[in-house]
């Protein structure tokens, strides 16, 4: 099989929880490691309130720029739970039952249970295709290259494996960390070295503070397992000609 | 004083790191809570990579359609930094030493510590207004309406105090929330009755799970008290009627 090797997505974090500051989105983390496994990079996220006219015009345009759109929040039951009848009019489809997602809610809740409120969660965009959640039962949706997640991290955490099948994803993005006790500033010019004679290989440099101890983590990301152990060499010589203490690697 | 009612921002979250899902960005939030105590609505959060064009085109987009801009990350001394080289492009300004940031860190640092990679941290935008920082020295910048912190989370919290008297802020954005041992489909109906009789304030319902327990918080906003309180007797009369026992409100 050949792979495709970029595919890209963007991450629609539909919620004015987020907006607020109220909620810490926990979703980006989740949804992005899960990509870099399967071969896809995000390109970007936005955080957006819960406003349909905001919801549309994004979505149109980040349908259009990625090869792929996950969302999350405002498929639930309440009046702030906008987001089916929003992607509806963004892909100028009727908002109506979905007669499988009925099923599924009508089995999943006892008798009596099925509430309006409840019954408010099948109505899609025509012809959706659910994404199955067996945390719930809620399922999420999509549409073209578009799929709707709930906004509760532990539901939608667990609607990600049953995604894989319907992602096209390019070369996994490998990742290598060494983490160092030292300061940026001490290894700067050596690190601006290495990144400048191995251009096509992310080489990201992030300071931490643990146990009461400053430390950098440097993280080479590529599709290529062979050009992450070169850069992870030339960084380690520098390091040791430096004498500087690693962490972890 | 007359106080300006409507004050947006948007929140550009500048880094690799988040896109990977390495990293959880926990600075939304921080910034978030802070605009909304001093009466600034955020509008949207973006998070992009650390690329150049990238970087200008979404600063020059979010300046224009919002009040004020607060970028995270990219400002230190290492070669992913360009946070404060792409502000200069964005705004055709200069990208230069800027004398009083120089004068800060030499006075900071020790005799011989104030090395290469530190004096990085002193370019920027000509003519650019510093964002002190009494964490680790290196101040951040503001140019227009545009403000950059550092992606450091302790650090950037603490530098955010500094900033109340940059910020014309409108009435403060009030809330009150009421948490719900129930469900959300139990309660939806009734809510979409108080939101539609009290149109202007923004009602939003979130479950959560703790100890082991289902529970709804329903979270009120508004700039003005009254109309908060009028929207959460409502709510505590359907509470009553129904027999929803309250967790907290």
């Amino acid at each position: 099989m050949i792979k495709i090797t970029k595919v890209n997505a963007a991450i629609l974090i539909i919620g004015n929880e987020i907006l607020s500051g109220r909620t810490q989105d926990t979703n980006t983390s989740s949804i992005a490691l899960w990509l870099n496994s399967i071969g896809v990079t995000v390109n970007e996220v936005r955080v957006i309130p819960d406003i349909e006219g905001t919801i549309i015009d994004t979505v149109n345009y980040l349908r259009k720029a990625n090869d792929y759109v996950f969302t999350t929040g405002g498929i639930g039951p309440t009046h702030d739970d906008i987001t089916a009848q929003s992607i509806s009019r963004a892909f100028k489809r009727e908002y109506e039952i979905h007669k499988e997602a009925f099923k599924i809610l009508e089995a999943y809740y006892k008798v009596g249970e099925f509430n309006e409120g409840r019954q408010k969660m099948v109505w899609m965009p025509k012809n959706a295709n659910l994404i199955l959640n067996p945390t719930s039962g809620a399922p999420g949706f999509n549409v073209e290259n578009v799929f709707c997640l709930p906004g509760v991290p532990s539901i939608l955490k667990s609607m990600l494996g049953g995604l894989k099948d319907k992602i096209l994803g390019g070369n996994p993005i490998l990742s290598h960390t060494i983490s160092l006790r030292t300061v940026e500033s001490e290894i700067a010019k050596a690190l601006t070295e290495v990144q400048d004679s191995n251009k096509d290989v992310e080489i990201g440099s992030y300071p931490f503070f643990q146990g009461g101890k400053l430390g950098v983590s440097i993280v080479i990301r590529s599709e290529d397992q062979f050009k992450i152990d070169k850069c992870s060499s030339e960084i380690l010589e520098f390091v040791n000609q430096k004498k500087i203490e690693i962490v972890a690697r």
